[in-house]
């Protein structure tokens, strides 16, 4: 059983305080996991990715599987000998990209049929294919296959994605058992998922069906899949309510600073994102006032940095006016330097969330956060 | 007049060392220069370059003219404070890109005609308005505008090319004094270059021409523009015996061993090439056996470095296989990971043939070198 402490609970809100012990490093949590799809987090140096603090990053087994494929990833004894990544990784089981990525989706009870989104190829997914392909890839934290629903789904596909949902999650642990039983390679822990659509009794049901099996970790899995910002919130706050809070909580797939700190707000520990680093290769630089478009006119003969006393090097070293001529210069170097800029704010920003639920004060935070971060919720 | 000592030369060659005092840091030469077309080397921090040993980096100015234009520069004070990189910078003149990058190209005798890549829009430089430009970028060594021939070209095109090459010199020349007299922004040096496509006497008289006049520095302009790889030795060893040697040597636009070799050889002290960090981005890795394409499928499961005892990033931490990976997922740091290496490779090469001279036994390092370096001359 993965060892998680909660450290603290926060006077005013569920926000809390925790510690988890993985086998390449303890983590300070609430934690932000930045996504590296094949165990390199894009444009960055390792090393740019561990100096700004980050110990646990996110690869995607759907894309693992597909390139460079598990026989390459055995050969080199896992992500971990293979990327040269040191610390931990956490895998994606797949499920949500095979719901975003493949034109072709085909659910049956033993598994899920899907095309590959670089050459259309067809692959299978199953509940046990996915747990052996993590414990290849040397997971630290992995992830059952689930079946996340559309937020315009019909009740009674709802209903469906859950029960096959939910049976896949108990599939997934009796083969880590079987797979330590055997000696084979298992990853590190196991989380389960709920789903449930945006249906409260099915929500309900997911939480206490996937709480009462033996997960290291619980996730709450398809939200921020397009529904409405009041939809996001509403379904998670009442879905918290049937968790077993003593284990790490997971929001998969989010990364905005309002959705964070909603999922702080309701004992959220650990989220993961693309967005910091995508729209970073696309010229939006994260600030405490909002979200700036590097590329507008107004910044070409600008001088300042992006922010006043943020650590990163684009920072220290560069003006706005010559991260907007990277820009439309087309150097991919400014993606770089946007994304260390903005995995250095996302890092602080969890610092912060960290610091306001330890003195008591984290509604507040939230609230002074919120109101000067005037942008769209990106 | 730019400081150059000549330290040593060698004894069964014209080969020699020398250094080199520019206002940003001193240099042994032979040197090799990245390109950093808008004052970045593409894909690298300013940290891994100075890191890897290099104290001069190339920019473009027919590019820097285009984007941001010397309105931008000259607000910033200049391309070191602009783009931060704080080291010396040699500008092109833009003479050359008007050659290969413009569908448009109109010679007359106050200056040249031509179309931006970029939009279309037409542009004018003259030899002055070159000059004031680099003046207005900061430049540590400025180029002067010349005309660059294609080895095609007619007889009677090349006198003229040589003939408005050299009337732009001695203007280049003069607008240097007036802006030196007048308090403007001028570049800190400035070096002449030698036209006369591939005709012997137009060299020789082009040679001589250039070395009459008080240039810092003087390079070797119209090579490797297509010829074969026997005209390129012919006609720059002819050159060379007219050239007054006492001052830096340049060959513009040579980034292959085999070319830096021969120049060297014949007493070239500077080059400059694009080479090895624009075929680092396709997965063209340098090492002494000759260049090696990692996407090939043979690569796949191999667990070695790129070379053994290299210094880079990429050799000290990742595997031939992961690199490759990297590429065949379309990610863009493989570009970083391999434009680093073949940095450091060409810097570990320059240290090497600078030992070689000092030990006098270079044309005995340029055979063994060559021998081992198998590969078509890239």
């Amino acid at each position: 059983m993965l060892e998680f402490e909660i450290v603290k609970n926060e006077k005013h809100s569920k926000a809390r305080l925790g510690r988890l012990k993985l086998a390449r490093g303890v983590l300070d949590t609430p934690v932000f996991m930045p996504v590296g799809t094949t165990g390199c987090v894009k444009t960055l140096y390792h090393e740019t990715v561990r100096n700004i603090g980050y110990q646990l990053i996110l690869a995607n087994t759907y894309h693992l599987h597909l390139q460079p494929g598990e026989e390459v990833l055995d050969s080199f004894g896992g992500i971990h000998n293979f990327s040269s990544w040191d610390r931990n990784i956490l895998t994606d089981s797949g499920g949500f990209q095979v719901f975003s990525l493949s034109n072709l989706r085909k659910i049956k009870d033993e598994g899920v049929t899907f095309h590959s989104h670089i050459d259309g190829s067809i692959h299978k997914f199953t509940p046990e294919s996915v747990v052996r392909t993590q414990g290849i890839i040397g997971s630290n934290i992995a992830m059952c296959l689930d079946v996340c629903s559309d937020p315009k789904v019909t009740r009674k596909d709802a209903v469906r994605h859950m029960e096959v949902t939910h049976d896949w999650a108990s599939r997934s642990l009796a083969e880590l058992g079987k797979l330590r039983n055997d000696g084979g390679k298992a990853p590190d822990n196991l989380f389960g998922i709920i789903q449930g659509a945006f249906c409260e009794d099915l929500r309900k049901q997911s939480a206490e069906y996937i709480s009462s099996l033996p997960f290291d970790g619980i996730a709450i899995g398809g939200l921020s899949v397009g529904e409405s910002h009041e939809d996001f919130i509403r379904y998670l706050s009442y879905t918290v309510n049937y968790v077993d809070n003593s284990r790490p909580l997971y929001v998969m797939g989010i990364g905005s600073p309002l959705y964070m700190l909603k999922a702080v707000e309701n004992g959220i520990d650990m989220f993961d994102c693309v967005q910091p680093t995508r729209v970073a290769r696309h010229g939006l630089l994260y600030t405490k006032d909002g979200v700036m478009n590097i590329t507008k006119a107004k910044y070409r003969n600008d001088t300042h940095p992006i922010s006043d006393g943020c650590s990163c090097t684009l920072c220290r070293n560069y003006s706005r006016g010559y991260l907007r001529h990277l820009f439309k210069a087309g150097e991919t170097f400014a993606g770089t330097l946007a994304s260390e800029h903005n995995l250095t704010f996302f890092y602080d920003f969890m610092r912060n969330v960290r610091e306001s639920i330890e003195q008591d004060r984290f509604l507040e935070f939230e609230r002074e956060f919120l109101d000067n971060f005037r942008t769209s919720p990106l």
